[in-house]
């Protein structure tokens, strides 16, 4: 596995030519409509954006007419000049120009009390001002220097996300720091249409939603389903071998819990909402752990037992706007690869470590060769705000992991202000084979949560303590993985992966028997395989077999079944091998036993 | 396996002996508290209660005393003789009488259009009335052919069930034809208290409820989760051979799927309370069903995809009355061996036998010697409000299913007015290895919410028809399932389902390094061990490991680490014999992947 490739916190340059493609664009769009009103525009991962109020909808042919204006503004080379000013002018300013979204900002910001506010002016060889806008900067020097920008998408967007406010019309642009940079990033962009997740999602029937089910409920189809068991088949082995134990736990509980846990306080919004049961409020669980501190609390503990590793492929439920759902991505049920040990502060150390591991040992198997883990760490201004009031704690844990990180040879990034309420936590962001990001996993320490829920072990010296507590799901949830191996591997899965992995093709009804006899002894041995009983040609059962992107396809016609043989043919390598028929049978099951993601066929 | 023992439908002799014992106890009552206010004395699966309103609390001396006065009311040979009478009268004799529980009965009676109701007398030798109830018989000749009987417990109950109505005092009495008869079930009945699985899931650690959670919730402790793992993976597997495909739903449901389903009819009282989502009600699912139909839906059907099985463990909420909750066999949550098969009626025949045959191979599996498959047909008189109004279909459906049942060879009883609302039912019985009976499992053939949900597949002829669908839950719920193994292994399970398979004992730490290399190695090969490190003497050691019930225990000791053997002494034999350790690993793999419930040492 190659060594991970770190990301430098923020590129500075590439984060500013964004910026000031922004401000090139709101100039363009004023030039083609110069009644437009400007709302915001800040930069996105890989680009830009700008929202504008406009006279008209925007038809995809206008793009290319305001790309030609932003490439004369950038020919044109004008400098940005930063401007700094008093508040009630600029309102006034931006009151004459009839730029009521502005006007709003600039009211807002004074209520807060801000007195002092930049603009950025954008001024030709003459020095005339062709473009002003609000901002805090910081921009290239001129408009030249903007990086290779390309205009790609129009969407609807509410003044300010609230959907009582205007529907504004928003304009995405990507920009790179050069063509060719920006060429790579449109063609994985192409690639990812083809891989999107929902589009393939539907071609091979993996999970369909259902108006009277409700939006963001996944229900995983058979094919699916297959993903789905043989994740946690997977997680199941590899946690039995670190010594995890599994817990099965409700999905609803009683509000006493998340009074408890502090749910209630700080993650109301995104629960569903309570249902009356014998006069109490029950709750659909949108965490596992709190009723895994209650298995942890089932029997008294003693330093012997711990640490405690317990496991559940949990499903939560969160409510999410409706409007924020997309896929797989973004869902309201999410089954989850949970598990918390809980330990003592001298067996951190090795049980992080160990956590760590495994997420490695899942990306080899994945085939995942970009990843970054994130150290976040808490912000002295937010303790007692966003995090527990505990500076000795925070600074001894995070030390703690630190050191975890070093011993396991990992290379990451530290991060200030995005730590859990709790405690530090690792954040894994990795990329598909088509190079983009997914945040997918995280590994949190909690020395908040398992005090305030009364957990505790008796110490050698018969002193109660409260043990440390690692939340960890390397293989994140179902819908997120899923969602994110489909890109990964264009549907193609891997053979122990693939929802049917062989499917015989006998070349006509004469060799049906053979196929059946044959497919029945793969069956045996819980081979997910079919039979193309159909009355179609040969050529057209291949296509049809390979539209299902299955990754073996067995023909069986006179001469296999004359020899006793298969003739093999490999989705993902095109390559075709004659074999006796029981030596294919032990090759694919080796395959998937191994969960190899190289078809044997390669090495034949 | 033995052929199913069948019950030939009611015992109506021991009827009325266990009718009459009721009778007699309350005359013995009355002789010691003239005061008694008598409320209702039926018969129950083994013997009869009487609930009384009575001047003091029982306590359970008073029981001997009863059956004292039950035993001479035997020896007098009292003759039971009917009475018919006029309610008018009735009601009249038993003002005077004071017996205000008969007067509502016999007021009810009247409302309901009743004009002449039965009584049965008690008469001594000289034809004196020693005792009079309002009953519809039948009886036994005299006093002295009621049975060998046994008072034996006391409880309290509502008049009616109803909490709002007076509490009044249960005593409840065995009733048998012999005295050995009685003796055997009260051996039972003693053994189902040492196996009662309450106290063993406690002892064993498999479950355990939490008053934050919520009663009926069941958190499934990491050995009970093993069990729950274990009857999965079986359930997988066999319903794999079987050709049947997985399916993951969500737990919840906007409450537009169930007005459709007609649950929101038919079965409200048995749902939670709806979350109020979008504006929407949103129920937890207390079936699988509907949104299995609406996995059917997600795509096209043609009858070359029939039949299509779809299987899920899916876990169920049903609101059950807090006073009604029992352990695991009475829950809110429960998890069900579901599925659901959509066929023509050509394929019902095969469907349904492939089915029982299920049924079949896990009763032998699980040693279930005695069971009985008793077939719910409709009653002319429900169809419409119970049943589905649709007498032909009612007909052909119940014709189908009793050639299914002869064809596949088993033996069945039929019981009239007891199928489901939209098709006949076979409802299995089990008894567990103590002869107490358990209903675990329903067959179920629908052939009314298809059609109400709009399933529908293309025929031959290119036309739409309706699928039959076929419920199915063989190994019915975790919870119940799993309460019933508990009881009919004693919670010493098979190798193959229990959480812990084996625990090396070293005899010293010395041996400790050859225990953990031992333990590590089989750990590897995915058995549940653990290595006894404790400071404890080594017959400790052993009494530990067999508290747990734990099938081998492993003693290491000098010998064995000098011969690279071990001493494998198994629980359930008591046999104990010293193995080469890769012999032992060898042989406890194959037993577990055998399931066999036969310890391998039997043979050696």
């Amino acid at each position: 596995m190659s060594s991970p490739n770190i990301l430098s916190g923020k590129d500075q340059e590439l984060d500013h030519m964004r910026h000031s493609c922004a401000h090139i664009l709101a100039q363009a769009v004023l030039d083609m409509f110069p009644e437009a009103k400007l709302a915001i525009g800040p930069t996105t991962d890989d680009g830009f954006y700008y929202d504008f109020d406009l006279p008209r909808t925007l038809i995809p042919e206008d793009l290319d007419i305001l790309q030609e204006k932003m490439e004369q503004i950038a020919k044109d080379k004008q400098s940005f000049k930063r401007v700094d000013g008093d508040i009630d002018k600029a309102i006034d300013f931006y009151k004459k120009a009839g730029q009521p979204f502005k006007v709003e900002i600039l009211e807002d910001l004074k209520k807060e009390g801000e007195n002092n506010i930049t603009f950025y002016e954008n001024l030709d060889a003459e020095q005339n001002v062709k473009f002003v806008d609000l901002c805090k900067g910081g921009h290239v020097e001129d408009t030249s220097k903007s990086g290779a920008f390309k205009l790609h998408k129009i969407a609807g967007a509410y003044w300010r996300g609230d959907e009582n406010k205007p529907m504004l019309q928003r304009i995405y642009g990507l920009c790179f720091k050069d063509k060719k940079a920006l060429k790579v990033h449109m063609q994985m962009l192409e690639e990812a249409k083809k891989r999107d997740h929902r589009k393939l999602g539907k071609e091979l029937e993996l999970f369909d939603f259902n108006e009277h089910v409700g939006p963001g409920l996944p229900l995983w189809l058979p094919n699916g389903a297959v993903l789905v068991e043989e994740l946690e088949k997977l997680a199941k082995e590899e946690e039995f071998k670190d010594g995890y134990e599994r817990l099965r736990t409700p999905h609803i509980t009683k509000g006493k819990l998340y009074e408890m846990s502090g749910h209630l306080d700080h993650y109301k919004d995104s629960m569903y909402a309570p249902m009356k049961t014998d006069g109490e409020d029950y709750y659909l669980k949108p965490m596992n752990c709190p009723h895994h501190h209650m298995c942890f609390k089932s029997n008294p503990k003693s330093y012997r037992d711990l640490p405690v590793r317990f496991a559940e492929y949990g499903t939560c439920y969160r409510y999410e706007d409706s409007g924020a759902l997309f896929g797989l991505m973004r869902v309201r049920s999410l089954q989850m690869n949970d598990a918390h040990i809980y330990c003592t502060e001298d067996q951190f150390l090795d049980e992080f470590i160990k956590v760590t591991k495994m997420y490695l040992r899942y990306f080899e198997l994945f085939g995942i060769e970009k990843y970054v883990m994130r150290l976040s760490l808490h912000s002295k201004e937010g303790l007692g705000k966003k995090y527990l009031n505990e500076p000795e704690l925070w600074g001894k844990t995070e030390e703690m992991v630190r050191n975890a990180m070093k011993k396991a040879g990992v290379e990451y990034i530290e991060v200030e202000d995005e730590a859990a309420f709790y405690g530090p936590k690792i954040d894994i962001e990795v990329w598909s084979a088509i190079g983009r990001e997914f945040t997918l996993a995280t590994n949190q320490v909690d020395f908040g949560v398992p005090a305030k829920m009364g957990l505790a072990y008796t110490d050698e010296n018969g002193q109660e303590q409260v043990p440390l507590c690692i939340h960890r799901a390397p293989l994140s949830t179902h819908e997120r993985f899923i969602g994110f191996l489909i890109e990964h591997y264009a549907g193609a899965f891997p053979t122990w992966l693939a929802p049917v992995q062989v499917r015989v093709l006998p070349v006509s009804d004469k060799f049906l028997d053979y196929a059946t006899e044959l497919a029945e002894k793969m069956r045996g041995e819980f081979v997910r395989v079919e039979v193309d009983d159909s009355k179609e040609g040969l050529g057209k059962k291949i296509r049809n077999a390979e539209l299902k992107k299955i990754p073996y396809m067995l023909v069986v016609g006179e001469k296999e079944v004359a020899d006793n043989k298969v003739a093999a043919r490999n989705y993902k390598t095109k390559k075709q091998v004659v074999v006796d028929k029981d030596v294919f049978i032990d090759k694919v099951l080796d395959e998937i036993k191994k969960r190899s993601s190289t078809p044997f066929v390669e090495s034949m």
